[in-house]
């Protein structure tokens, strides 16, 4: 089962981050800008990518600044009873994120593109923490270009 | 073994691309911009990455628009003997390059840092082709942050 890991290092406190993962002001400033639901402990959340993609996601586990557990419930076919973990750690005035979105039952093409868009919205994340301002969709770092 | 997998599509021919990969210019637009060697067939690359680190790959094999192999001979421990593929796809006036690093002994959280370090070279690369301006090191785009 292969496994898409990431990492970035954000100059801010643990808490800081882990509110942008746990609040839906928090993850509407980095993810999907339309995003519903109950970001807490055993909440569904409704993430929102225009008419074209939804992820249904599940709280599994939470704790405080330190990790954010969800199972995925709906989206992409491939996505479905994935997790997604975030896992925290503090050193001095930076928390790195360490990023797993695990269970993928084999890799495709898509898990190659999921990956790289991946990355692109963890750096949305740092920035938003660290500069004020990230890039969730529909404002995101395209990766891709359709065929014309 | 973990693969390091992403995808990323950049409107223009799969020559472009290929070009981008098998030339020491291509590459120092992307990548590093210091990087010398031999970027043909059976070649050996060295990208350097200031004081803090090099890689050198052999080109281990070559097929013109559509594969680049390289194995890597000497970088950080984690490194040696993996491989780095870079498959092309073009569809109509858009290319598609599928990126494995592939053959990590194990995940660590070194391969997690060095999976979001490859998704923001390959929008660099895809940057580069498509705008004319890359952000290879030391322009890079920063993921981590040191804890002052």
């Amino acid at each position: 089962m292969p496994d898409i890991l990431h990492a970035v290092g954000i100059r801010a406190p643990a808490e800081n981050v882990y509110n942008a993962l746990t609040t839906l002001k928090g993850l509407a400033g980095w993810w999907s800008s339309d995003t519903r639901g109950d970001a807490s402990a055993d909440g569904l959340i409704h993430f929102h990518f225009g008419e074209k993609a939804r992820v249904d996601v599940k709280v599994l586990e939470l704790k405080r600044g330190e990790l954010v557990l969800w199972e995925v419930l709906d989206a992409h076919p491939d996505w479905i009873g994935t997790k997604i973990r975030f896992e925290l750690k503090q050193d001095r005035d930076v928390t790195k994120v360490l990023f797993k979105h695990e269970g993928w039952r084999q890799p495709t093409e898509f898990t190659h593109h999921c990956s790289t868009k991946w990355a692109v919205f963890l750096v949305s994340l740092k920035e938003m923490i660290e500069d004020g301002q990230g890039r969730p969709f529909p404002n995101d770092v395209q990766i891709a270009s359709q065929a014309a």
